[in-house]
């Protein structure tokens, strides 16, 4: 057996031996702890953002702002554990008689899941990472995590997950309530997922390698909940209207988004439906204008760069595909490309509607308002999906939502999509592939619920029915 | 192409045309269909009961009272509807300055997913078949169901969808909100899960059949959610005390649970746990004398009873078990069955723990509140655990309750788990195999939340905000 191998097990069996204490903990020492971590990583900010731009080259301003908004989340989830959330309870008062009517006492609670396995995602290296969404959601909902470090950022990773163990020594609490593994084998993801005393899964990353930690998921004796996120191209319908009215300020907006953080984003918009129209034909001009000058940083991995370079070679020798202008040469990242996709091809050729992840978007001209969304139902399961220019009430504004609520978990009227608000209505998950459970979101509040699940109590005795005695 | 298969697209597609406009319906039109369908069933009464006794051999009291579970569960379904849960919606109003604080206007609305595919059950030809809980919940979550008719009841299945059609045609509502296909095929069910328009399956029946189903589900080009509840084995445990109250009562009560409905029941209780104790001796020989007399009515269909005889015969083979009382001949259907089993061997040899669906039951006696847990923890993922004698608040009950809560959707502290009442709190779903999803259920108020996901609409006009206003 491998030390990975090994250094997994142990730190499931760490994870599994304090469950049942978690599952039990009152709200005010899971607050305390979710604050406490927050608290933590503000005090060791700076030498935290060294580390994580040293190996990601995010830049210190983008990596700051991350550290704040894991921060806000694990706050904001500390809020929503005070308010009961994690423990919320449904009673139905029993009625006499006989059924259908008639029925005994019964009391929904929530029951959480037990060790979650958590991926790091390799483009939030503190949001999605070891005290990120996932694992705020899941601690915050009675569930100890073990997450596999990202090879990308490793000692980041383990700088703070000694942060987040320092804080958990402080408030007394067992250390196998947060464990960290690290190794980038495949093998050591499967043997994570397929371990026994894991009762759940959370995932952010490639469709590839999210497909094969789902797979060894369902294929486990007893399969477990496995809540991926797996990409997203995100598309954005741009009608000729607001074009033309406002095509320089959104061409300079888009632009950004695309090439934002190296167009490494799960939201990055990546294809762009427009009209014929000369609106559109300006828009595309203006889009080109303002791509051409932007230059990126280098991206997260020596993979992620060849990955996006083949994409980029491929498209160019498609057929049904041409560039629509010419990049700088690369700096420390790849210059943004811009490609222009023949509608009806990417609506047969999947391969054209494959996620490039970077700075790069395709634009598809469209004949009409249905043709746009034959696209958006070719696209299929996204996790976004921007329609700009629908204020008026007409019949072809709302088949455009129609088609966008279809495959989206978020719609869009204004703005990009990059950027997600941590808040209760928010709701980051799709169709697959977007999200392998579309019910669920791996951003805002309603992510917590992922990690309970509903037991009701049938004629329960009081005792077991005050949730504040089952504390430690 | 044969005319099964044939049928299958036609129906899908009737389902896929009138998805969109059955998604954007309002609560008026819903609830009045759902109304419409009881008021069908119940006038038709009478006729449906006698072909689907003929069918079934159920019997007209347990026929005439899963009418009334029915039309009670679609009118309930209708009341939620009325107070407008398919359409919940949580707004956040945008807050000013940088994120994290700072936010778009996001307002979580609910998206129905489209075509289900539904199998029906045989043990419940109406509750969980044509207008069952499934079809209840998706057409209040609105969503048009195709249905896959069992094969132990075409003839009712016919009938009531024609009473369903009646209802449609009368309402001015299209044929293609329910359809059905009949066909015993395995193959037929498959098409229908892979058929790329059905958008989520939601299936009651065996481990074997559900279980195909599911990969099919999964091995789509794009997945899409599974609701399947695959069985359960429903372990029960009866504390000393209480048995040596009240073993009598007990024992009739849970005879009755054993062998209702000749045992075939999801929830019927399989392994009954006692401590080694006298008060447990007088039981088992109480419960013995409870099964001896009572003769149960013919099994649903010839495959369950070989089903069933070969369970017997492979437990009454095993080493580890031993038959705890001689049967009296079988009558119509099987005589009931009691055995008792090494608590170590079912611990660690899975075939013990396999369900015979049937009127049969294994007794395991333990030495100790936590072999018991032993038991529980092996059993794993169960519908429901009934916990007898619990009623003080002491170490060993809270974990015994803790125990059962993990693995089980419903926990009892009275009563037997044959019987789930329709309310808000119930959970009729449990971790694997009990159900593939276990964060839902399949009856109960929150079977409709199945059918429907979150969409976050993000700086959305008023036109598209007023759900009211997406009506036919």
């Amino acid at each position: 057996m491998s030390s990975d191998i090994q250094a997994i097990d142990q730190a499931v069996e760490a994870a599994a031996c304090v469950a049942g204490f978690w599952a039990e903990s009152n709200s005010a020492v899971r607050a305390a702890l979710l604050r406490g971590l927050a608290a933590g990583l503000e005090q060791q900010q700076q030498a935290l953002v060294a580390v994580a731009d040293e190996e990601t080259g995010l830049g210190t301003p983008r990596l700051n702002g991350e550290v704040a908004r894991t921060a806000f989340q694990l706050r904001g989830f500390a809020n929503e554990v005070e308010a009961g959330v994690p423990y919320g309870v449904v009673d139905d008062q029993a009625v006499a008689g006989a059924p259908p009517a008639g029925r005994p006492h019964l009391t929904r609670v929530q029951q959480p899941l037990g060790p979650v396995a958590m991926f790091s995602a390799s483009n939030f290296p503190f949001a999605f990472s070891v005290l990120g969404g996932d694992t705020a959601s899941a601690l915050a909902a009675g569930c100890p995590v073990v997450v596999k470090a990202h090879s990308g950022h490793p000692r980041l990773s383990r700088a703070v997950h000694e942060v987040a163990q320092g804080v958990l020594a402080a408030q007394k609490l067992p250390a196998g309530l947060l464990g960290l593994v690290d190794g980038a084998s495949r093998a050591g993801g499967v043997h994570l997922v397929a371990h026994p005393q894991i009762a759940a899964v959370a995932f952010t990353g490639s469709y590839q390698g999210g497909v094969a930690l789902w797979k060894a998921a369902n294929e486990r004796p007893r399969p477990v909940p496995f809540f991926g996120e797996l990409g997203s191209i995100n598309p954005l319908v741009a009608l000729p209207q607001i074009l033309e009215h406002d095509g320089a300020a959104l061409a300079t907006t888009l632009a950004a988004s695309i090439t934002s953080g190296t167009g490494q984003f799960c939201t990055s918009p990546g294809v762009i439906v427009l009209l014929e129209h000369p609106a559109s034909d300006q828009f595309i001009a203006q889009l080109s204008d303002a791509l051409q000058p932007i230059k990126t940083h280098r991206m997260l991995t020596p993979g992620m760069r060849s990955g996006f370079d083949s994409g980029v070679a491929q498209l160019s020798k498609s057929a049904s595909a041409r560039a629509l202008f010419m990049p700088l040469t690369d700096g420390d990242g790849p210059a943004p490309r811009l490609f222009e996709v023949d509608a009806q091809a990417l609506i047969s050729d999947a391969h054209l509607r494959e996620e490039m992840f970077g700075p790069a978007a395709v634009v598809v001209k469209v004949r009409s308002v249905s043709q746009a969304i034959e696209v958006l139902h070719a696209i299929g399961g996204s996790l976004t999906a921007t329609l700009w220019g629908l204020e008026q009430d007409c019949a072809d504004n709302r088949a455009l939502l129609r088609a966008a609520r279809q495959i989206a978990g978020r719609v869009l009227f204004s703005g990009v999509p990059t950027g997600v608000a941590v808040t209760h209505a928010q709701q980051h998950g799709g169709p697959w592939p977007a999200s392998t459970q579309p019910h669920t979101t791996s951003v805002g509040y309603a992510a917590l619920a992922r990690f309970v699940r509903p037991v009701a109590l049938q004629d329960a005795p009081s005792w077991a029915l005050t949730e504040g005695s089952l504390q430690p």
